[in-house]
This record gives C-alpha cells, structure tokens and sequence, in this order.
C-alpha cells in the first residue's frame, strides 16, 4: 500500500513538474481511450510564416519528462501527415481497425523521450494556410518548420533546457538535415540541440535511383534479360549509371525497371507484405518516386491508373482516417471546423512541391563538423528509399569509419547491422520496411534509446 | 440428405477404389489425431540395396486418388529425413508445439495428388542399414531411392498408371535429378513418369556459393569495407571468382563472408525470421556448406562451437522430435523397436556422405531431352541455397526462354515472379524461406497445382 502510494505520488509529480506549459492545447481524454495515460500531452498549433498554422502533437515521456530528451517526428512525402508516425509508427497508442477504439503501444517511442509531431509543410493533415496555397520547396518548409519550432518552445519554455533531437521518415531526409542546420546555426531559437536522424530517407536521388536497380536485381524482381539490357544499355568500362543516363536506350530499360518496382502491384514501402487491396490496387506515389515520375511524364509508358486521394499505393490508414475524422476527435484535438477532412497524404500538397537539393551531402557535411550526433537508419526491404542508397550515402560522406560493420542485438536476434563513422551511424534494421517503427517496434525503440543515450546499438 | 449421401458414398469409393493396396503398412489411427482424415495412409519400409530398408510414408489424394498424381518428396541434408517435409511442410497435419496433438494443413499437397515421403538415405530417420554402415554418395543414394521406388510400386502397383513426379528440396537438389535419370531411362521400373522439381536444391556448388555473396552484399550484410575486399581479392577484369579463387587472400575474404551469412545468428534458411534459441543457439551445418567447410576445416578460423546432434541451425523441431519418439506413434507407423530414436537430421551419415556431382548440369539436360516437364523454384529469402544461384543454373541450361521473367499471382498478391525455358520453369516465392511449402503454404500449393497440370503459374 505504502509503495503503491509512493509510485502513484511519483507519477503525478513527474506528470505536474514541467510547468509553464501551454494549458489551452491540452488534451484532457480522447474519444476511443479506455485508458489512463501515464504522460500528458498538447494538441493544437503552431505559427509558421505568415498566415501559415502547423497542427502539433506532443505527448511527454512516460520516464521522466524533465530530464528526456525532446524528439521532433516528421513524416515525408512530400505532403505525408507526422500523425501517421503516432498513430501507425511510434506514438503512444494507435487506432484499432474499427476506427473508433485506441490501444497502448508497448514500443512507444515516449517511453524514453518527450516526442512533438508536427504535420509540414502547411496543407498536410491538419495544417493550414490562410490562403490555401500549398506550393512550396525544401528551403521554405525548413524555413516554417524552424518557426513552428519557435512556436513551440514558446509554448512550452521548460523544454528548451532537455536535449533536443529531430527525427525525420521518407522525405523527412531532406526536412530533418535542412532544419537541423537551421537550429545548429540559426540563433533564433535556443535549444539544447544534440543530433539528428533519418529513417528510409531520401538522402541524395542519384543514390537513391542508382542502388534500387542493384537492390531490384538482387531481390529476383528483374531476371537475365533485364538485368543484361540495364548493363547493356547503362554501363561503359564497368561502371553503370542508371540516375541520369542521356542514352534514351538505358533510360527506357530504367523505367521498365521501375515499372515493375512501383506498378506491378509490389508493395513498394514493404517488399516481403502484402499490399493492402491487391495487386490492382497498386498506382505509382509520384511524389517521391521523382525519377520514375519524369519517365513516366515525358513517355506515357506506365498504366495510367486513376491516382487515389491522398493514400500511398499498398498502404490501408481506413482506421486512422476514420478516427481523426470524427468530430469528437477534432474537437479533441483543438482542430478548427472550418478545416476539410484529414487525410494521411495531400496530392495538392505533394504535386505542387518543389525539390531543391539533389543531395543532402553538404548539410551532412556541415552538422557533423560542428559536433552533432546523427543516425541514418533504413529497414532493409523497403524499395522507396531502398538500404544501399542510404549505405552508399553516409559512406560517401568522407567521415572515417570507427567501427566495422557488424550485427546489433535485440531480444538475442540480430536485429539489424550497423557501421559507426565517427559522430554518424549507419544502421540497417532487418526485415523491417518503409515504416521501420510500425514494422519493427521492439528493435527500433532500442535503436532510438541508444541513439539519444549515444551508446552502441 | 440426398446430396450428402452421394458425398460420403463417393469418398467411401474413392478411398476404397485403389485395389492392390499393401495392407499390412496401413496406418489406422494416429496418437494425438482428433479428426477423420479424407484419405488413407501407410507407413512401413522399401527394401533398398541388400540389407538396406527405407521407412515411407505414403497418403492417397483428398481430391481422386486414382487420376491424382503421385508425387514423391526427398528432404535433404545430405542426412535431414522426409518426415520433416510431411510434419512442417506440406503434409496433410503438423504436430502442434506440445509435441503431443495434430492438427490439419489446410494447404497440404495431398489435396490434389497422392504423395510419398521417403526418408533417404539409410541411417535417415527410421530408415536402417542391417550393418549400420552409412557411409553413401551421390550415385548410391540415386540407385537406392530407385530400388525403394521399385519396392513401392510392387506394395501399390494400381498406381502406376498415374502420372508420377518426382520432387527434391535442398540437397534434393541432388537426389531428385539424379533419381528422375534412372527412372527415365532405367528401365526396370514402369510408370507414368512426367517430371521432376527442385525446392531451394543444391544445382551448382560453385553458382551456389558464387551467387551468395551478392546475395549477402545486396541484402546488407557485409557493409563497404567486405565489399571491396571480396572485389579488390577475388575479381580480375569485372569477372569475380568467390568459389575456388586460388588466392589465399581470397579465400579468407570469402570465408569472412560466409562466416557473417552462416556464423554470426543470422537464420540462414530464413533471412527475415529469427533463430530459433537466439543467436548463441547458432551453429555451421557443415553438410552443405561445403565450401564454408572446407575452409573451416583447413583454416579453423571459426569458433567450433560443439555439434548440436542432428539440429540444423535456427530451425526449432522439438514439436516433431517429440511426437515421432513416443512408443505408441513408433507402433501406429509400423517402425521395429531395435530402431534407435528418430531425429531430424543424421550427422551420422551428413559427415560420412560423398559428394560426386559439382553441377547437375548434364543431368538437366539429358532429362530435358526426353522430354520431361521440370520446376526449379526458390523461396527468396533463403540463404542456404539462394534463389540466385539456381536462377542462373536455369538460365545457364541453354534451354530458349519461352517467357520473360514476370510476377505470379497467389490470392491477388505477387507471390513471386517465374520465367519458362521451354519445358523448365525457374520460380521464385517471394518472401519465403528454405522451406517453401512451410513458410508459403497456400502458394506453394498454387504452385504445385499448376506444375502437375502444366499450367501457367
């Protein structure tokens, strides 16, 4: 009785320590939660550039909200909602497939750190702009989501003394190097930076493109024939470039390639699930697939399916949908009714994007050499942002190898393989996908605990 | 009423219908079956060479028994026994993990053929030697399983106008060729034989293990620096020899290798599922690795850690081990108590066993010659005998490719892609292992069902 008491008055101290929050934004109970939380947690927004509003979520660590570090979580896309990372990924419950009820997630990545989810740029999920105009680049979104960031700690002035990390998913290779440079260097905004990471990023396109071929091959999707036109048509004295080949010949094998990675009804995020709906549900997520989308523009080659609304090819968010659309739930969550229904991706958002950088080298460059710590990760059979482009990357980066590559440990499997460059680690997460969160929970809360505690994986 | 009594009658006279039937091998009941099986079964012994007897096990179709096709199935090893084929893979009920009860395979191959599971060679599961020698090879085991078959067909020779197939996994790659040739043309034997598959089999040594390792650097096991020593140590001109490079600082970079694919936890059989005991459980299965072990043997680099008797490695067969060993089982499939207990795989015969084919190349061909239908088919995660290396032993044939290299379709997902060379197939399971008709049940039956009917896939 003693202890239990002594437990319960830890709690609501830890819970009630960190003032000077912003009461309004609290989220007091939640339609669909049938439990108690032991962690508060925020809702509403952020101010951005003008007349720009980024809905935030932020839940605190159910450890020690005080001392935890703070993670900022940015889904890609571009155009692809953060609260898919907290309803599907690593948030601390999710959505049943009813739509209406939520369960704990054991793996919750706040069991160790104060976890903010901003939904960027503005025309993504909940996030807005005044004049609903959604075209924007890299240096625009990084520019609104240092802002947002200000906002927040604003809000929440105790946070800024924790030390701060921002994660990144997918496109989120490009928001989180390019807004990590922005709190490295910007001035503005005084936090208790640490480091970075990226998860199935897109870290550079010429990388990315170029790898997936050797991945498509050595994965059996593309057989002799293919593979000897790639080389036939792409590779001069033993060195292939399947990027930005100007042979029209290898650029035509390079999108039949792709074809069968992005549109023969594979699942692209995950290659070894099935894809929800079946192989005819399958249609191209050209957003981010930039290289197979210029093929497909100027040759007209690929089926032409009618693009969904909003949902990633293979990928079921009914659940999530249906829960955040609920009118309770909005309530909940402090979103204005005059906004239109969520959704887990915005083709307004996504096909008016502008990409600015090739390759995120120079930014990785530039964080390592003023200290900060980073992680690039990647589950090992996703195809959008396939393992060996990523490898490829961090090992380009010119940084000298620390340790070898070697196996990391979770629960006495191995869980993955890693390889140390100084400040920055590459890690590999086995079997896992696109998601690596979703799809590897155990493995990948060990991973983040190690990354924030920087101790080996 | 009406319906359901010409039901039963029909599956009383199909049951029955099969005049000829050995009785006194006829298994009745079984320890730990609750239901009525649809169809009959023996168990009981082929008279191989002298003094040398083989335990089978054969099942009736649950579709028409006598149209249906006989297929017969071969573990590998060299020393694993069949039974494991029937008990996890694609017999018609498994043992649940209490080692005590049985439940049913809703994809079992016996719903559309009458299969024979053989434990071959002698010293395999309840298969004896009277002298208890076990020293074999490659040709005796073919003559042997031939002499078996002979004796099988005298117990039920209504069935040798049914068509007849012969099929062979790992080290059956090995068993199932060579066999198929002596059926094919031996002579002495009479049946309606149409053709032969191979299950992840061993085709080629020097394309199994030349293949692995791009199979281990593309799935992101060996990280740059291993990359450039195999390339800088092994290849000359872009042509890389992994197998028998006579270099010394080559073999020692491929041993590295392999010790990572074999050595380090990782499920060889199995890339993405777990090892079963954890990684300190792993252990070489030296069988058929052989060019791992013929390095391990001469170098002795790797930690030798103690030989689990008869266990492959990562793979969990208690549930089969327990039930196989009780008295009352042991009885109910007709196996004399002077037998010693059975197991899954027999070092005692994997460590005597005599490789004589390097290559099962002429073997294919002369079996193609003569017109026989063929399928080589690999779950692609697999590490053992690695889809790739058997794709390019199919390629390699010289057999005209009469398809392109496209996906197949189980249950409105690409349960893989398959190429045809005229009258061979070369498949691939996406997403399983070593053990298709385990890890990829309803697919695997898909592709059965369209191999005996020479039907597309």
């Amino acid at each position: 009785m003693f202890s239990l008491r002594v437990f319960c008055s830890f709690v609501f101290l830890s819970l009630h320590a960190v003032s000077g929050m912003y009461d309004p934004d609290e989220v007091l109970d939640l339609p669909g939660m049938s439990f108690k939380p032991s962690y508060r947690q925020w809702s509403g927004y952020l101010k951005a550039s003008s007349g720009k509003f980024l809905h935030y979520w932020f839940v605190t660590s159910q450890r020690d909200p005080v001392k935890d570090p703070v993670v900022l979580w940015l889904n890609g896309g571009p155009g692809c909602s953060s609260l898919d990372g907290f309803l599907s990924e690593n948030g601390p419950f999710h959505v049943r497939d009813n739509g209406a009820t939520l369960y704990e997630n054991e793996f919750s990545w706040n069991k160790i750190a104060n976890v903010l989810y901003i939904e960027s740029p503005a025309g993504v999920g909940y996030s807005y702009s005044d004049d609903q105009k959604y075209q924007t680049n890299d240096n625009e979104v990084a520019d609104n989501n240092y802002l947002a960031l200000q906002s927040f700690f604003a809000k929440f002035p105790n946070f800024t003394h924790n030390e701060f990390f921002i994660f990144g998913e997918s496109y989120g290779g490009i928001y989180a190097p390019t807004l990590s440079l922005r709190v490295a260097t910007g001035g503005q905004l005084k936090v208790n930076f640490k480091g970075f990471a990226v998860g199935n990023g897109i870290s550079s396109f010429a990388l990315n493109d170029q790898s997936l071929i050797y991945f498509g091959n050595y994965h059996g999707l593309f057989g002799e024939q293919l593979w000897k036109d790639l080389n036939d048509n792409c590779c001069e004295n033993g060195v292939c470039n399947f990027y930005n080949n100007s042979k029209k010949s290898c650029a035509d094998v390079v999108l039949h390639a792709f074809n069968i990675i992005y549109n023969s009804g594979l699942n692209v995020y995950a290659l070894y699930l099935d894809c929800a709906g079946g192989v005819q549900s399958q249609r191209a997520m050209t957003h981010l697939f930039r290289n197979f989308r210029k093929h497909w523009e100027t040759n007209q080659i690929v089926d032409s399916t009618p693009s969904v609304q909003g949902v990633p090819p293979c990928i079921n968010s009914t659940a999530q949908l249906n829960w955040l659309n609920r009118g309770d739930v909005r309530k909940a969550l402090h979103i204005p009714d005059v906004l239109p229904a969520w959704d887990i991706c915005s083709d307004v958002v996504g096909n008016q994007y502008h990409t600015i950088y090739e390759t995120m080298k120079d930014i990785y460059v530039k964080l390592l050499a003023v200290g900060l710590r980073a992680l690039v990760y990647n589950g090992d059979t996703d195809m959008a942002c396939n393992f060996l482009g990523d490898q490829w990357f961090v090992e380009q980066l010119g940084q000298k190898a620390s340790t070898q590559y070697q196996p990391w440990i979770y629960d006495k499997q191995i869980a993955g393989f890693y390889q140390q460059f100084g400040n920055i680690t590459f890690l590999t997460v086995k079997g896992a996908g696109h998601m690596v969160p979703q799809w590897a929970p155990g493995p990948s809360l060990q991973m983040l605990q190690r990354f924030l505690s920087n101790k080996p994986y």
